[in-house]
């Protein structure tokens, strides 16, 4: 089940064409990945252990212009997960549209905060995100 | 040939990780564009024109971790474009290393800031643009 | 009577000393501004103008960290206006902790987007504010 | 003597108004302040030390607008140390102009990041600092 997160466009997301700028969409998808896991309990393992998240890959694809005001609705869901590697799929809309404004892969990898060198998932933490993947995942389109 | 932009890692640049945080990579992209876009006349144009650069798709990825203090050396060249879009591949490394800290393909179309909408490039942009793309040019890898 | 505004620090809000970066607090008082405005009828007031808000002065005091995952609780009051010049002070804190993590003093005017200079408050905008400024404002230390 | 800093204000560095939106100001001075330390041997100093800079106060006047494609020139100068604090003045102007468009007091402390408290300055520190203190330094007006 995706996990929603809302919040409204401000004055100081906007650039000089004033919509969204492409950089603010990563730190919104950030904050949504913070709140899922806060919500799912992987936030409290991060918090409880050497480990961190690198992000490897994002791929956002931006449809429509947010602007000024604009109350955001954003989908994040797990949508695979290996012993190396787990992908997380999130989508924004405007509260109440249908209409995607942009939509991201976000693929990261575990490193060891000590060694700064990546490492595979604990078993506990991909059974953690197996359990958090919809067994039908809607991809964003490529 | 492509246009090469310094910038060095600064304290506010890192996260919780110490590492340059995912969005602020897109920020030392568009830097990029705009410096490179002031060296070749695109800048100029755009200011003298209605027209804005709306970004519709970025795929980056993030290979090695850049660290407080680095100098970093931004590569970027056209890739390809026509009527609607142009693609600009641009490519992070430590200054005087080989080694790619993140490379990204960054489309754009044109819009028109009276309208909104998205327009057809006209064709002394796209000639201009054409006139910057390398006959053989260096590709991300995927 | 005090507006408040609650979000929680993530990790692209900390800069290379794990605390929330000091031009982040900047952002999280523009938030709480713009949250304050939306629950005060300002935010209409300026939607429906071509009046913008142009800050002239900000007096900011950093008294504690604030780190990754704490929650924050931002208070914000009109502490004076005139025809030229209206103050608010925000005051951040842990919420339900008396400790100040930072407190400050925005003066704005207000700019004819249209033309880009200053002008007089209109009167209605005067009142209105004037009918939000605490008869007894608590005022940041100095 | 005042070290100066050059950058030019790109599309991201604005806000729904068009001119640089106030947080970002605070990322030019820390910028600049860097940029200064690299050329002064402090930032060497902290980088092979365990300690770190908290800023405790900044008093930030805006006084113009800056804007798209703007050359900024900004002056940064120690004006005052003691053991438990040093004052930086800084002001932006653009390039060529003796207009200010900004100035700012940014107050530091130096604290141990292994315990993450306020500790007294170094005497190497204090007298480095001292060194760079203007005889005759020009304040921002207030």
């Amino acid at each position: 089940m995706p996990h929603h997160t809302h919040l409204t466009v401000r004055g100081y997301h906007l650039d000089v064409y004033r919509h969204v700028n492409n950089a603010r969409y990563l730190e919104f998808l950030e904050e949504a990945r913070w709140d899922y896991f806060d919500h799912n309990g992987l936030a409290e393992f991060f918090r409880n252990s050497r480990y961190g998240m690198a992000i490897v890959h994002i791929d956002i694809h931006y449809r429509r212009a947010a602007l000024l005001g604009d109350k955001l609705d954003i989908e994040t869901a797990f949508a695979q997960a290996d012993a190396r590697q787990a992908v997380i799929n999130q989508i924004i809309r405007k509260t109440g549209s249908p209409h995607i404004l942009a939509e991201a892969r976000v693929s990261f990898m575990l490193i060891d905060q000590t060694t700064g060198r990546a490492i595979r998932f604990p078993t506990e933490l991909q059974q953690a995100i197996a359990a958090h993947i919809p067994s039908n995942p809607a991809e964003p389109a490529s």
